[in-house]
């Protein structure tokens, strides 16, 4: 007999089926007893005999053949009644917490010790699926626009992106590094592509232990050619958030906010100005970009807001610098409700700019060897962008703690499971 | 003036436009100079000056404003003609190599020295562009069918999996290792989604210096809840081979091999019998494979098929016995015209399953214990596979070496660009 998913069980009133699933709770009342089952898709009410519910235990896996009845009590408006069951995989010993609670009631590391059991709640389903959805809508977007996907090496030679943040591995003898982001390689395939995009994970080191960093996350990348500066790069983000915000909404079914056609932007001597930060501040901190961000909800009902132009000193040497004044920068920070979530910009793009910025900053070229070489071979203006997937979730979601969006994560003190 | 696309260009005829893109080449014949302009959708002709052309640099990016005209020996059809010529990125520095010709002159190593050039080659970019579709139709296929992309942790605190082959690394002053393969994870998580997948790096410290073996490669891990055994597992892959096989003819217009709605499945037995292999070998070597592959075109007409029932003793601990005889398994691979490109199977699914294995094996139990928990609280009869995606690619555009189909390749020696 084929099984049908929880979901499908109003189709077939009055009949036997065969459902399959977790025992995601055994409710024993006075007159009767309730197995709800638990599958991909949903729950349903299974009528059990208290013999039955004794001898069965939360979590367990069971193939359940019974028949579809109509129900007023029952939340789908059906329930399973006559119910036989054959456990497929029995649990024998004590959930260390109980998963069909609205709200996991253990310690967060208790949670991320038994993962394999603490995303089985609906809470933690539903924000990898807010995920999963997240990175469907970024390709799609991506690929209607031309971009490619791109798989870049994870393991580099040279620590040259931020020397510190960085995880050393020992590759057959030599040393080698975890790579902090596909920036360069995604630069270096504007030139056989024009834009491509990356869902991949990348590596920090991060000494910091907050709610909001992690030691590997997942980023969401892309690079396009031919750009007139970072306005085109952010045109293009917004058109693709828009896109992703759709498919969550579709797939995940999960109110999104909405993505202006056009998204407002300040600059960042502006966003000082908005934050109340005192003259002459050097960088955003998280209570500017909460600020900023109330902002523009205020004032543009948007809960997205560009900052552009940060100082060049607080960017890495690929960053183009405005035109008009070359202390500042083509990079931009996109906040999504008063969050920074994606850092994005315009590259340099011509050889001897690479060289004269990597010198001014007191950098060998050397290890930068295999990068240098696509600019030294034609490259066009170019910008691109990187989203923390992580971040967007959770603060889609209201989630304070990037971890409970995540499925296993790997932090200063996490490396299991 | 907005730019257009070289394969726009015939809907413009006798109008003035604007293109960008590098120099593929430059032609400087008796009596008229061609400039060949490449960009990402393909090639167009722009008759220049004999000045012009010795003014530029082949991959030099520009933009070029002209004239579209008909042209009976133009590939297109019509050509650029009276342009007028901005360099947005030059060339002053001679090229390692030419990416205009048929084929690739420079040795394989030079070539990857300098894959910022080589990678802008019209094959390797069809063999990257096959990549990406192939990736594509792996998750539209997978998505049909109800399964839930994941991202799973790449550092992993123990070297579980087969501990030779293993890079490690230096989590914040404790060992740590990258992931062989998403396997524990992607098991894990049938417990919450029933059905998942993951298009992601792996790492091999491969000390095997072959064609076929890179220390990063892309694998496609597909894992699947409440299957009777792998042959749920095996019908459930060949669907989806035929989704990626159908995207990448449509994407990157390569053409495909047919994949059967049953692809011809051979026991391990048969198929050393196929190969003439002595009787008692207990493996199957690349000669065999080919041998096999070989026997499937000619008896089946497929350029595929499934060799099944592998000796338990080959396959890893997590692999279900056939219990008709537990000697062998429920693990099978897929041969690709003739090599291995697939590994799967049925993996067990009980907890004391898993100690039983372990224990036969000699491995202690407390480096799994992250992995065991998910099986101790339930966890359905399940089974998945991994596809190798650079190896797909390489075997369907004929291609002899991996490095020559991976954007970036890492091997024993090579650890840049």
């Amino acid at each position: 007999m084929q099984r049908i998913l929880s979901t499908q069980l109003v189709a077939h009133e009055h009949e036997t089926v065969t459902v399959a699933g977790w025992i995601h709770r055994l409710r024993m009342l006075k007159t009767v007893s309730f197995l709800i089952l638990r599958d991909a898709e949903g729950l349903c009410q299974v009528v059990v005999s208290e013999r039955q519910a004794r001898e069965l235990a939360e979590e367990s896996v069971v193939e359940i053949v019974a028949t579809v009845t109509p129900s007023e009590q029952a939340p789908s408006g059906v329930e399973l009644t006559s119910p036989s069951i054959r456990v497929l995989s029995a649990v024998d010993v004590p959930l260390p917490f109980e998963t069909h609670r609205p709200a996991l009631s253990a310690s967060l590391p208790t949670q991320l010790d038994h993962a394999a059991l603490s995303l089985r709640h609906p809470a933690r389903r539903r924000a990898l699926r807010v995920a999963a959805a997240a990175s469907a809508g970024f390709r799609t977007a991506l690929e209607a626009q031309r971009f490619v996907e791109i798989h870049t090496p994870k393991i580099v030679g040279s620590s040259t992106e931020s020397g510190a943040d960085v995880f050393r591995i020992d590759y057959f003898g030599r040393p080698g590094y975890l790579a902090q982001s596909p920036q360069f390689y995604k630069q270096l395939m504007v030139g056989v592509f024009e834009r491509v995009f990356e869902v991949g994970p990348v590596f920090r080191a991060e000494p910091s232990d907050t709610a909001r960093h992690l030691a590997q996350y997942t980023s969401l990348d892309a690079e396009m050619g031919f750009v007139t500066d970072h306005r085109d790069v952010m045109a293009t983000l917004t058109r693709t958030l828009d896109v992703m915000m759709a498919t969550v909404a579709e797939r995940a079914r999960v109110e999104t906010p909405k993505v202006p056609s056009e998204i407002p932007s300040v600059s960042f001597a502006e966003a000082l100005r908005i934050a109340g930060a005192p003259a002459g501040e050097g960088d955003m901190t998280p209570a500017y970009e909460r600020a900023v961000g109330e902002w523009a909800v205020r004032e543009h009902g948007s809960e997205f807001v560009y900052v552009t132009g940060y100082p060049m000193r607080k960017r890495p040497f690929y960053t183009h610098p405005d035109p008009a004044d070359p202390a500042y920068s083509n990079g931009f920070d996109l906040l999504f409700r008063g969050l920074e979530i994606v850092t994005g910009g315009q590259r340099l793009h011509r050889y001897e700019d690479y060289v004269a910025a990597l010198t001014a900053a007191g950098e060998p070229l050397e290890p930068y060897a295999g990068y240098l070489d696509g600019f030294r071979y034609g490259m066009p203006p170019h910008g691109g962008w990187a989203i923390g997937l992580e971040r967007l979730v959770a603060r889609l979601l209201g989630v304070a703690n990037v971890r409970e969006v995540t499925a296993f994560p790997r932090d200063l003190h996490r490396i299991a499971p």
